[in-house]
């Protein structure tokens, strides 16, 4: 038996969202067939409209559905410190933490040869052309602690120090031990990590 | 910070479907951004079609897009034997065995006085009219082997058997232990029913 063809090309649309495969495509289709026509044109028009009405903020490059964003016109941001970050969600990850009251640069990715994206496929040429106006004094990279992210960090701050010597700070998010892990379960490459980056106390 | 609201709403909708959870809403709300504006359109689109084109089969309540749904007009369907089943994903399961080629009758759920259905609520009346034509030698009752699923066939066998005696064959499907797996990470439940369901070889 085929499945009718409505549901067959939902759950091939279905299976091509992240982390969806054949069976929970199928398990989605059939709940979306199961609720009511209202509440699956909530969720279809939600889609459409996302596609429509989010942009880029064409200052930071976090999504946003106005001019500029939230957080760019943030009047009690503190301009002189700018996280730089891979992607979108990573924005959404750091202000999770209420801890940091910056602003943000977006990348659009990290550096990585294996997929022939170089520095020049990234918005660091907006992120010079930021700094350039003087007011940033200190620049977080916040890429994540892999291979990529690490490249992609320390470029970036060799690319400041040459072009800005001492009047911008660069500085790395830590690398080290989650909180609430424990010593016994903890990779290799995290816990030599935790040894670098130790510090007194 | 808060998400932009048409991104918000995306995630909210996306949190609604089973087995989504907030991360994974959000994960899949910035992978809609980042697809293009056709690929979005085209899983909105499947959703609204979904649920435009596809009913419900009057004859087995299957899902179809026809009038009456492919298996129940497939002539080469042995119409003696009646496949009950709780939902229409359970004849999906059935149909990739390639092994069974009767009907089938979908009940819209199992007896579930927790959750207030009845027999009342489910497809029964609609399965007795079909063995009242006189057709069906045998019924298998293919719920799930969960108390719900076990409680459902039990009242269906009972209900047939007082209404059509030895006229109509009832059978369950075997409950045991599952192919390929291990004795010793059996749980005690399936290892009772493959003891109690054991016969000679």
């Amino acid at each position: 038996m085929q499945l009718a063809k409505p549901l067959a090309r939902l759950v091939a649309e279905l299976e091509k969202l992240p982390g969806v495969g054949p069976k929970s495509a199928q398990r989605l289709a059939f709940h979306i067939l199961r609720v009511s026509e209202d509440e699956a044109r909530a969720l279809a028009e939600a889609i459409l409209d996302v596609k429509e009405r989010i942009r880029t903020c064409p200052v930071c490059f976090n999504f946003t559905d106005q001019e500029l964003c939230e957080i760019c016109t943030d009047p009690k941001r503190d301009r002189s410190l700018l996280c730089v970050v891979a992607e979108p969600r990573d924005v959404v990850a750091m202000e999770k933490t209420n801890e940091y009251r910056g602003l943000y640069h977006v990348l659009g990715g990290v550096i990585s040869p294996m997929d022939g994206i170089g520095p020049d496929a990234l918005r660091i040429r907006e992120l010079f052309a930021r700094l350039s106006e003087g007011t940033v004094r200190e620049v977080i990279l916040a890429t994540n602690p892999t291979i990529e992210g690490d490249t992609t960090a320390m470029y970036i701050a060799r690319e400041i120090r040459s072009a800005f010597g001492n009047k911008v700070r660069v500085t790395r998010i830590a690398h080290g031990m989650p909180v609430g892990s424990d010593m016994d379960y903890a990779d290799q490459a995290t816990l030599i990590q935790a040894l670098q980056w130790r510090r007194e106390i």
